[in-house]
């Protein structure tokens, strides 16, 4: 608990879902935070998220049109991400949101520019840059202890499928999925991609390939100073939520690892055995959420600079877009000069 | 973040220290507390935390002598536990309070004698029984994984020896570090010590000999079924702080690992390397005494049966004896039937 | 020590280089093995070779021309293979070759033809499928471990590239280092290439560039069952030769990691180090290698079919040819039908 | 393979069994040596071994007889051993002799002096000190790497309890199991036992009880400079071999870990599994009895002083008369000035 900043501030939750509540309170743990609205079409969330926290339930124009309230916290459905974060901003008030920032690039910039005009601070959600093992090994990166970053391995594979119903209106698994992975490459990189190359397979559920789209991919990125990245991703890991990178220096290598629940270590007499990973993501990166809030707080409280911008959530989602496209041609996609 | 358990309780904290501050943090954030009363000898440091929560300083009796006051958290020096545990039940305040119960047995006896008339929860603060990695593996123990306990291993290494002038004033190594492997060691094998062993040495600083102390030891205990017990114990580890033990069982082993602040692994020219562990205790085990609180709290409000009683602070307390005696005389101890 | 088959063997060694001289020795470790010949352009290596064995110094015709050689163990330079392969089936000798059968697929194929032709025992040198490691893993990949194989990711990087002199020769990075990495795909993934993109840089050094080569690739492979395969290669690892690959299967994963000289940890100030990986191929591959020739051995004396044919080198200088090419043309490549 | 040293030898080989195939082979393998004679009671084995080297049968005033002889290497039952040494070194051969020198200490003193009085080579068959593991772990101790040596704990663990039959004529547990880890101690702490105390149990058999032995012990030495060692052993470890040992320093700690058969790492639904170590000690040791005969070969021919020396099982023959004392008695020995 550090110290009060002074500034107290209040705060609008959109969204009553299960990452709106680790939002909610992660914000609220913030010195000087209070919560005053929650607003979610469904009620009933809304209305047991706002006792928790001692807040309201309110609609969208009214939390706004509450000049109180400072800040928004977007965790709705990835449909309203856009509209609220127009709304958001042109009412003034500093933004979080959720990635992705919208499904379509044409959207996605038209939030950037709102924000850039209105001024408002504006944080996306790329919560793994926050993550202690990432973040430490990037500071390791940048300190120069395996000299100039030349290739990037990324694991990213999920414990099981969603529903296929969820699938159709993903976006597809590059904007769904991998767009946590396309901002890991730019951040861990720093450096731009120049071709992008993608293929894939639905390997899990025939359902998927019927919605039209894949559960397994495999991306390359050379980028415009010749380093390399490769992505593999999987709907489905049967041993559980597989995260992990790599990045090859020329000095040496750092990896991230998988974070296990217990250091637990089992011998039988077939085996030495540690814990599979952490579940899924709320688990995962639950050090990574709360560092995640404490630095929107510290963004819209004390002007600290956002690490994760609009303009992060662009750059991932045109990757997106170019490694959709790769698959769908089956082609080497070359990104705009 | 469970539903409240209906119950509101006040509580009255002593010792706004490092330990206090945690425990007042993890106490309040459990559904229904209040910290009502800060008491400590050092009025700037009962203030401090007392602002932090919204609660008043207070003198012991003035704390103790407020009938909405439920529960006391006794975090203050060690030679004033007995006294704090006595006043404290006999107000029938339910009690949680730091190891050691105290330093002489004649004392600690008395708080346990007061307690059961009284009739109050006592919690005592073992932590290590609450942390996740550990009551992982007491679970596995008792589902069978391993069969039969047969040997355990205790490794329990501090990053760097107290201040000699704390030395002089602990009571002892062996009560006042081992005191905590003493408790895993019968949590663990689910024993009770028929014979113990002890010899040390005072390796690291040559004022903890003058203090009439050593810094390093080595116990072995028999149980009463035949079960052995090795623990190894320093003041200072170079690489920080160490906490493993493992257990041989009939069927196979379980080994409890460290715990690592980050899952980074570097390779260089000439290693392999990993983070060395969580520094110190109030790193180690923040996830325990989180569930330590938890577990005091629904000790306190749901009727739970306290899993670290005073009972077993007196065990602990009488293995520590037996070991120092064991040391000094320079033989081998039998406990009493 | 098996029991020797009963059948004796005269072998000639063509090459007396480092490779030579492991599987020469390795060789005659078997039961009943003679080393008769030892085939150099160098002749004091041959003489030397030689004199540890026993054997004779003879050029190519000497040695072939005796009746009573059963079998060639060729590990001279790559652009002798082809020659030798052929005029050692015809013959009538058991050949044993070192990787890659020839720089083009053109003479390969004539060698995969004159030996069936000929209908010798043929066996080329992938000696990574012997690997204690790798061979294991395979075995349980094969027993239904991980249900159906779906994601192959190989990581494949040495500890310092070779002399310009040596790349401007090797035939390029994918035929030269890739080839094993081809095998291993084919190997595990148990498919074949239906589409290859390659893309890749030359990071390390720029004489490698402008020897018309690249130092570091990224290779994905869809097969004919649409599994995905990623291949990362780098010329240049700090910290040693790092093989590793990772299997995703239906069920779970399996991995085989970097073997270490020693399983030493230490524990500094600053981390908990292992060793770094065996230096280079002939340390790490040791085992393999004796593996290897054993079964060399097993095929020529017992009749046991050989498990890394002349075809397989064929197929992986046809993905080593696309991967070039798809490198050098910016494109995917589809594999014939 | 290092160049011949020039000098041939001829050896004789007492006992047939496991051990003394694998020291045969090993020795064969050096340069210049020649197994001429195989001595066993059980006829067949010798024939057999013999033949697989070209060796005669002989009986031991044949072998000994023989001037040619250079080398004993006694792998013969322990209650043999002192008199082949006896008779070897009166015969002014070279001796390697394997662990234990005798079961009694008296005649193991006149073995050390018989030898003394020869002058010449006698090593004794404390493999461990060879393996590469540990004799890198004790290089980097010796290079000052964790400061000075404190406190060692020994992990000595079988996967099983050999027959009955045999424990009742082994010494017990303390000659037979413990005298390897009492002889690591000496090597690692550099350092001579002041007290000793053992206590143990058995739990395993009681069949091993009713024997007059046990199967788990927990040793404890103090050195004469005050340093600490703890060793823990079992004749059953349900997960096979287990071999480690770790020495806290001043200024860090060295662990020696187990050797794993491969590197395969499974993730399947509920755990991250690794390889049990290497089944027992013929494989876990195999490396460590290579080197050993490459030692004593070099002893041999080159006049390289033995490091395992006869004075070195006399020391470790000490320490386990010593405990096993402690244990009989329930008390503290201390060894003599």
């Amino acid at each position: 608990m550090t110290e009060a900043a002074g500034k107290t501030i209040d705060v609008a939750v959109f969204g009553a879902g299960r990452i709106g509540r680790i939002h909610a309170a992660n914000l609220a743990r913030q010195p000087g935070v209070r919560l005053k609205y929650v607003v979610d079409v469904n009620r009933e969330a809304a209305a047991a998220l706002a006792a928790q926290h001692g807040a309201q339930v309110a609609d969208i124009d009214g939390a706004l049109g509450d000049a109180a309230v400072g800040a928004s916290v977007i965790c709705s459905s990835t449909d309203t991400h856009s509209e609220l974060i127009l709304k958001s901003s042109a009412a003034g008030k500093a933004v979080f949101c959720e990635k992705p920032v919208d499904l379509t690039l044409e959207r996605a910039r038209a939030c950037a520019e709102a924000v850039e005009r209105a001024g408002v601070v504006c944080m996306i959600g790329f919560q793994r840059r926050y993550d202690p093992t990432f973040s430490a090994l990037k500071a390791r990166l940048e300190a120069g202890e395996i000299g100039t970053p030349e290739m990037l391995i990324v694991t990213s594979r999920d414990p099981g499928a969603p529903p296929v119903e969820y699938i159709k209106h993903s976006g597809g698994i590059f904007k769904d999925m991998l767009i946590h992975d396309f901002d890991i490459f730019r951040w861990i990189l720093d450096d731009e991609a120049h071709t992008v190359h993608a293929t894939g397979s639905c390997l899990s559920d025939p359902a998927i390939a019927d919605a039209g789209d894949i559960d397994s991919t495999a991306v390359t990125i050379r980028t415009k100073r010749g380093r390399l990245c490769q992505i593999n991703t999987a709907r489905r890991a049967a041993y559980g939520y597989d995260q992990r990178f790599e990045i090859l220096g020329s000095a040496g290598m750092l990896q991230a690892g998988n974070v296990k629940p217990t250091e637990v270590v089992a011998w039988s007499k077939t085996a030495v055995a540690q814990d599979v990973p952490e579940a899924f993501f709320l688990e995962r990166y639950r050090a990574a959420y709360a560092r995640e809030m404490a630095h929107f707080h510290e963004a819209v409280t004390q002007g600290v600079r956002v690490r994760t911008t609009v303009a992060d959530g662009l750059k991932a989602l045109e990757l997106a877009e170019a490694a959709a496209q790769s698959w769908r041609e089956g082609r080497v996609v070359t990104l705009g000069a």
